[in-house]
């Protein structure tokens, strides 16, 4: 019996517990075989389109390929079938926004950022705009890339969808609504003034919800259903003679320090402030203010996925031997979900080369990220910040923030959820709801007022890698838990019906 | 009355406070006529010589043409004249040993540095390997270049001064031996291997002492005469998931700080354990146990540096505001000369490049220099370190010693610091004895047993910017005070014959 025979006698059969990927070609397949046909035809075109896209690196904090990341953006939604797409210009890099209305009752958003991290191709094992199509254990054939996987994979797959249905003469169920930004990655310092356009706003008020395409199935095809996520505040602290008056206005020789104060020692001052002794809990004044515990049901979701999760499997990914405190899993999930942090993502002070440099350096920086949970605010944060740094004589510590967003909550009963759910539940795959991610995304644009919107994360497949060298996105998957690039274009198309569907 | 004429004038009259650099002139142009011409004569060629050295940059921190520069060192001094020059092996970059024998009674030894800083071209005005010749207010014209002050300017100009006696004819009034070694800039790791080989160390007991040439002469015309140097351990703070056990191995998604620790925090911590909350004072257990306090005549000198030095000269020099704890100049001079410092030159961990980026790093490093003051050592203060450390549980902090050296102290009455006061003398130059150097070189090398030899600086001339951009050092000098490189190439002949006559 070859694998092929033994896949289509599983279909014939029915759902199998052991074989969940034969469910899932069951199910998505089983509903719209027109459809799946047209993906397959497409999955060549359907892959180039990634690596294309991964060939055009827009980066906002190098001010790289920024127009032209735009204009790029603008021309796939056309070219995916919406009836406009017009860039949007902010005080920043631009947006874009794409309609496409097919006479549906119902609305669905979909959030897409096309600008990827910075890189350093010394670090990859392949040139990372190469998009060059490795074997990755346990998954498939995947992609490799800068964006690979955050975001331009996963979208490019929701693009594929409508493209299939469109090939296959199937009408979107739903009507579509598409608002891109190309500042994901500095915080999206003006995608309000995107999606608060007054007929971008009144049009998304309109929609049953928004979503942000993912790839998240682990190896076991699991994913999880985001229920919301953390907020979060990028920002500089930085330390200077300039600003303190003290010290050096530049660089100067280090034997001046037995005169001369450091700014780079007191850079290290305010830091220690902000933290407990052990690293791990905010100590900014007020910071716990509002922020609010979980709840039962969060609790239970936790432990839930506690139980249903392999620990060793994520320590083994994270390369960490143990968590915060030597915490059991599902109390390391449970700071994982309701924890506001402030984690240091770099320090930068005086000589940075190899070996030494005998300098006293005029300046030093650490950039911090803030992450936030409800019901604490991003201005909220910046101000207490501020105020904790002034009150301990800090005030000559600039504080530069890059951006940032509040955190976003949606309602487990929300349409959105539901169909998500749903569309997981007609595939085989299991999904945990998960109470809040704990990474950062601008939903908070969305389900905040004036628009307060359902907004989560959808997607069948995998990647991994976002932000780090060797970035992947699986499009050939070998593992049969886990979808490929065609049926993760189903399961896009299932969510458009679910969505349409929904009580 | 044009210049000339009245410089001629002044030679007949003799010594004028008012114009030291017509005394400079009259003593060492008529001491050693026929010298003077010879150096006056070289004059292009010993700027080249300059200039060509600084076009091939050794840097033992990048290992960046090492044989090929201690084979250059080798080729200066048997240009010069040495009868022996011989590249000696180390375990690391090698040095070199070469000898002047004069057939005179005294003997003394002059140390150099064939390595220089590492440079960034993109922070000069010129390019750093051009040696290019540029106007420096006040002063003159000038070499801009890497190592142009620190130290192939002043070393090329004694180089210059044997030049000129061989080439009017004057045998030295003494022998000379040359040590020098290429890993002056990382600490001076291996030098010992140098100094302490039997035939080396042998030949050096024998004698005078041993001088680094220098060219630090300010806008007045005034030198220090250093009585000793400050000792520096240069060293790496490491923390870092591997060694810790805790956080990652990684950088890993910033999101994770809420369930994983960091080792960047645990950096800031273990640094901020290490001096007192302004910086100012290490704080690290026992650091002082074996400082020992200023003498009285250590006082009366700096006093003596307070009242005749402009402190407001020195404030502009390095871009400071004020000094520490608001201290007066003599007070600040008093802790410049006997405080040990704990200075951070640099710090890394994680994303260091413009914005920000998501992560938690895996690795955070601090660069520090301590400087050390007798009676400390170099090994107190490490082991003093890794014990303090320890004790506050951070074990894990990686010390990564790169390089350093013992404090320094020469007598008073030593003949190479009575032959440097009477070359300084005779040339017109107001000499303020310095009881201590803040800065650090490998003096303890000659100055500590085994050689317990005097050591110490010596130069005219005057250069800046060591290890900074747009080093430089004055070949024409425009300031009456300042020598220029043929004045500077005399006083080194002098210093030799003051040498051969000290009492």
């Amino acid at each position: 019996m070859d694998r092929r025979h033994f896949l289509n006698t599983s279909l014939m059969l029915g759902a199998s517990a052991l074989f969940p990927r034969a469910v899932m070609a069951a199910t998505t397949g089983g509903f719209y075989p027109e459809v799946r046909k047209a993906a397959e035809a497409n999955r060549a075109a359907d892959i180039k389109r990634i690596q294309d896209w991964i060939a055009l690196p827009s980066i906002a904090a190098e001010n790289l390929n920024m127009p032209e990341g735009a204009q790029y953006m603008k021309a796939l939604a056309l070219d995916a079938g919406f009836d406009s797409a017009e860039i949007i210009p902010t005080d920043g890099h631009p947006g874009v926004y794409a309609v496409m209305d097919n006479g549906a009752p119902r609305t669905l958003a979909v959030y897409f950022m096309y600008d990827v991290k910075q890189f350093d191709p010394a670090e990859w094992s392949s040139p990372p705009l190469a998009g060059k199509i490795v074997d990755k254990p346990g998954f498939g054939r995947a992609i490799v890339g800068r964006g690979a996987v955050n975001q331009k994979g996963p979208e490019a797959t929701f693009l594929a969808a409508l493209h299939a249905m469109r090939d296959a003469g199937v009408k979107p169920p739903v009507n579509i609504l598409l608002v891109a930004e190309g500042e994901e990655e500095i915080a999206s310092p003006h995608f309000q003034q995107i999606v608060q356009r007054p007929d971008i706003m009144q049009a998304l008020k309109g929609s049953e919800g928004i979503f942000i395409p993912a790839s998240w199935q682990d190896i076991n095809g699991g994913v999880n259903v985001n229920l919301g996520s953390k907020g979060v505040v990028e920002l500089e602290l930085v330390a200077s003679g300039e600003s303190w008056g003290r010290g050096p206005a530049a660089d100067i020789h280090s034997s001046y320090k037995a005169m001369v104060d450091s700014p780079a020692w007191r850079l290290v001052q305010a830091l220690q402030s902000l933290v407990t002794a052990d690293g791990n809990t905010p100590a900014i004044e007020g910071w716990f203010e509002n922020v609010r515990p979980l709840s039962a049901r969060e609790k239970e979701l936790i432990a839930e996925a506690a139980r249903s999760g392999s620990e060793a499997a994520r320590k083994e990914q994270l390369g960490v031997a143990r968590w915060i405190d030597d915490l059991p899993y599902q109390q390391a999930l449970e700071r994982l979900a309701s924890q506001p942090t402030v984690n240091i993502e770099g320090l930068v002070a005086g000589y940075t080369g190899p070996g030494g440099k005998t300098i006293l350096p005029g300046r030093a920086t650490a950039k911090l990220d803030l992450r936030l949970v409800p019901n604490q605010t991003r201005r909220e944060a910046e101000t207490k910040l501020r105020a904790h740094l002034d009150k301990r004589g800090f005030s000559d510590i600039e504080i530069v923030v890059g951006g940032g967003y509040d955190p976003t909550e949606t309602a487990e009963s929300s349409a959105i959820i539901q169909a998500q759910l749903a569309t997981y539940r007609r595939a085989g795959v299991n999904a945990t709801l998960n109470p809040r991610l704990a990474g950062s995304w601008p939903g908070a644009m969305f389900t905040a007022p004036p628009l307060s919107l359902p907004a989560g994360h959808f997607g069948l497949g995998h990647g991994s890698g976002a932000h780090a060298p060797n970035e992947y996105y699986v499009v050939d998957s070998t593992n049969p838990r886990v979808a490929g690039i065609t049926d993760a274009t189903l399961g896009y198309v299932d969510l458009l019906y679910q969505v349409a569907a929904i009580g």
